[in-house]
C-alpha cells in the first residue's frame, strides 16, 4: 500500500510540477509584447465570423455563399450596418436612402480637379473623406439616427469619389449619378461613363459583397481604436484608409494583376512559377493569413471573370489565371483567395490595378461602419501597453558636455 | 510516517487543483475579449517609460523633470526621434532642417482658406494633414533617412498648419515663419502675428516638450496600427490625428478652460467644487488614467501660468486655477494632471480653448513619428482577433419572404 501510495504521490509532483510551469510560461508570457496582438481577443463581436480552420466565412449569421448567390450589396450593407435582412420595405428605403446621397458636395470635386494626378489614388480618398467630414454639418452628431445616416452617406459616396477620382486622373470629368440604376450599376456607370452590361453590373455587386467585411483586420481594428476615443465617423474611416492603403492589407490584387501582365500568355506561365518556386519567391494571390484551407470568397468570382473575358474579347487573363491556379496547385497545394480572380475580373471590367485598393474601401466601408457603431455601443477607450525596453533613467547632460 | 505522508499527499493534491483552477481561468479569459486591451503589452518600445504608480515619466531614459527643466523641444523631438540627445553640431543641424521646412505647400494654405470656418480645427487639421501627404513627392519612399525626414518636416509643418487654421477662422491672413525665431517662439510668432515674450516662448516650449510622448495611448497606438500595413507616414499621422481628436483623448484641457470660463470667478469657486461633488460629478482636469499619484508634467506649468497672467494683467485665470486645486485635493485627494495648468497657461497666451487640441498634435507628431519609425523597425501587421456573440449559421431568406 506504501508503494501505491508512493507512485501515486510521486505522479501528483509530477503534475503539480508541470502545471506549476505552464502557469510560469503563462506570467512569463503576459510580461512580454504580443507581437502584432497574434490571438488577442480585443472585442465582443456579433459582425462576423470567420472561421478559418474550415473555411467559414459568416455575416450576421449568413453564410458569404449564400449573400454571394442570392443577396445585392444593399441588402449586404443593410444587414451589416442593422444585423438584419431588410424586409420589401425596409431595402426599397434603404435604397431610396443611397440614392439621395449619390450627389457629393461639389466643392470636394473641385478639390480633387487640384490634386497631383500622380498621387496615389488611395492618398486621394484618404484626404476627400476627410474633407467630407468638415463639409458634413452632422459629422460632430452623438445621435445614434445621425450615426447611422453617415453610415449611409459613406456607403452611398465612397463609390461617387473613388469614380470622380479615376476620371479626373485619366483627364475625364466625373460623371453624375445616375438614379435608374442600382448601387453597383451606378458604380459602373459612374467608373466607365456608360451603362455597364449585367454582368459587369453582377460582378461588381459581387466584389462589393464579399470584401464588405472581414472581422478585426487591420483597417476595421484601426477605425475602432479611432472612434473609441469619441471624436467622429469620418475620423475613423479616414483612418482606416490609411491602413488599407498599406501594401500588407489591401494591395494584393493590384500585386496579382502586374504579375499577370509581367507573364503575358498562357505559355509563360509554367516557366514563371517554376521560377518563382526556385527563386523560393511567393505567388500573389495564394494562401491566407487567416484561411487553412479555401479561401470561400474566391470562388464566386472565377465565373464572372470568364463571361467579362468572353465579353471583352480578351480571355486570355481569366485564361491565364485558370493555368495559374492549375500549376500554383500542382507545385504548393495552396488554393488561390480572393483577390486572384479579382484581378483579371476587374481588368475586364475597366478599372486600373491601382484602383482595386479604391474599390476595395467602397466595400469594406459597410464593415467598418458596422464596427464602429458597435464599437460606439458600450464604448471603451483602447490603450494596450508597451513593454520599455530602453534605458534605465539617465542623467541629463547640457549640450555643450556632450 | 504514513500519516505524515498523507498530510502531505492532501496538501499536494490541493495545490494539484488550485493550480488547475487557475490555469483554466487563463484558459478561459483567454476565449474572452480584452475590452480595451487593458493590461495588453501589444508592442517592445525604447521610447517611453509612463510608471503611473511613483509618478515617473522618461523619455528615452531621461527624465521630463530634467527635460522639462533644461531642454528645448528642438532637443526633445530629437531625442525622441534617434534615441539620443543632439550634440552641438547635431542640433544646430536639427534646427537648420525644421527651420528650412516650416514653409508649407501655398495649395495647403489654399485649401484652408476655402474650408468653412465653422468646422472643428481639429477636423481641418486631419485633412490638411492627408493634404500635405498627396503633396509630398517622398510620401512613398520606403527609405529610412526620407522617412526619417518625413518626421522631421512633419514636426516643422504642424505648427504652421494649426497657426494659419487659427488665423483664417478668424479672419486674418496666415503669417509667415521667421527663421529668426526657435521652433516654440516662431509657433507663437504664427498664431499671434506679433514676436513672444520670453515667458511666452518658455511656455509653449514646455508645452511641447511635457505632451511629446506618452506610450501607447489611443492616437499612438492608431499610428502603429495603421503603420504597420505600410502605407506612408502621411497615413498613420492623419489617422493619430482622428484619436486624438476624440473627447476621451485630446480634449480635456479645452473642457478645463470652459470650466474655469463658466464659473467666472475666485469667490464662485467653493460653491461651484460643492455643487459638483454633490451631483457627484468629476473635476476635469483631476487625476489620471495611468497616474495613481501626482502627474509629474502637472507641476512644470502652474508657475509660467503665474508669471503669464501678471504680465497679461489677468491673474483671475492663475488665481482660480490655484483654488480649484486646493479645494479639490480637500475634497477628493487628487492632483491636478497636465491638462489642468495648461488651461489658464494656454488662454494667457492668446490660444482659444477649442484650438488646445491641434496644440497638442503640434506636440505629439515627435512621440507620433519615434513610434512609427519604431513600429517600421521589425514591423509586423497589428490584427487581434474578435470574440464572435452573434448569431450561429442562419438559412437565407429571400426578401420577399421577410
Amino acid at each position: 500500500m506504501i508503494a501505491n501510495l508512493t507512485v501515486n504521490l510521486l505522479a501528483v509532483v509530477e503534475k503539480v510540477e508541470s502545471v506549476q510551469m505552464s502557469a510560469d510560461d503563462v506570467e512569463k508570457t503576459s510580461s512580454e509584447a504580443v507581437k502584432g496582438l497574434k490571438g488577442i481577443i480585443a472585442a465582443d463581436s456579433s459582425i462576423c465570423l470567420v472561421n478559418g480552420t474550415i473555411g467559414k466565412l459568416l455575416y450576421r449569421g449568413y453564410n458569404i455563399d449564400d449573400l454571394a448567390e442570392h443577396a445585392t450589396f444593399e441588402e449586404v450593407s443593410y444587414l451589416l450596418l442593422n444585423g438584419e435582412l431588410p424586409n420589401a420595405s425596409q431595402l426599397a428605403e434603404y435604397q431610396e436612402s443611397l440614392k439621395q446621397y449619390r450627389s457629393v458636395p461639389g466643392e470636394l470635386i473641385d478639390a480633387l480637379k487640384i490634386l497631383p494626378t500622380s498621387a496615389p489614388p488611395m492618398a486621394m480618398l484618404r484626404t476627400l473623406i476627410s474633407l467630407a467630414g468638415v463639409y458634413d454639418p452632422d459629422a460632430e452628431s452623438e445621435s445614434s439616427d445621425k450615426r447611422l445616416q453617415i453610415s449611409i452617406k459613406l456607403i452611398s459616396q465612397i463609390p461617387t469619389i473613388v469614380a470622380a477620382i479615376h476620371r479626373v486622373r485619366k483627364g475625364l470629368e466625373p460623371v453624375d449619378p445616375d438614379p435608374n440604376l442600382c448601387h453597383a450599376g451606378n458604380f459602373m456607370y459612374m467608373i466607365n461613363g456608360e451603362k455597364p452590361s449585367e454582368d459587369a453590373t453582377r460582378a461588381m455587386d459581387l466584389i462589393l459583397t464579399l470584401h464588405a467585411e472581414h472581422g478585426l483586420n487591420a483597417s476595421t481594428f484601426t477605425s475602432r481604436v479611432i472612434i473609441a476615443t469619441l471624436p467622429d465617423i469620418y475620423s475613423a474611416v479616414t483612418g482606416a484608409i490609411g491602413a488599407l492603403k498599406g501594401k500588407l492589407h489591401g494591395g494584393a490584387n493590384t500585386e496579382v494583376l502586374k504579375t499577370l501582365f509581367e507573364i503575358g500568355s498562357v505559355e509563360n506561365i509554367g516557366p514563371y512559377v517554376k521560377k518563382v518556386r526556385e527563386a523560393k519567391g511567393k505567388f500573389m494571390g495564394f494562401g491566407h493569413a487567416v484561411y487553412q484551407v479555401e479561401d470561400p470568397r474566391a470562388k464566386h468570382l472565377k465565373e464572372l471573370s470568364r463571361r467579362l473575358g468572353n465579353e471583352t474579347g480578351e480571355p486570355k487573363w481569366y485564361e491565364m489565371s485558370i493555368e495559374m491556379e492549375k500549376l500554383v496547385y500542382a507545385e504548393i497545394k495552396r488554393n488561390c483567395n480572393v483577390d486572384f480572380y479579382s484581378a483579371s475580373l476587374q481588368h475586364y471590367m475597366g478599372i486600373p490595378g491601382d484602383l482595386f485598393t479604391c474599390i476595395f474601401a467602397a466595400s469594406r466601408i459597410a464593415g467598418w461602419c458596422a464596427h464602429i457603431l458597435e464599437q460606439l455601443d458600450g464604448n471603451k477607450i483602447i490603450r494596450p501597453k508597451a513593454n520599455y525596453i530602453g534605458y534605465e533613467e539617465r542623467a541629463y547632460v547640457s549640450v555643450t558636455k556632450r
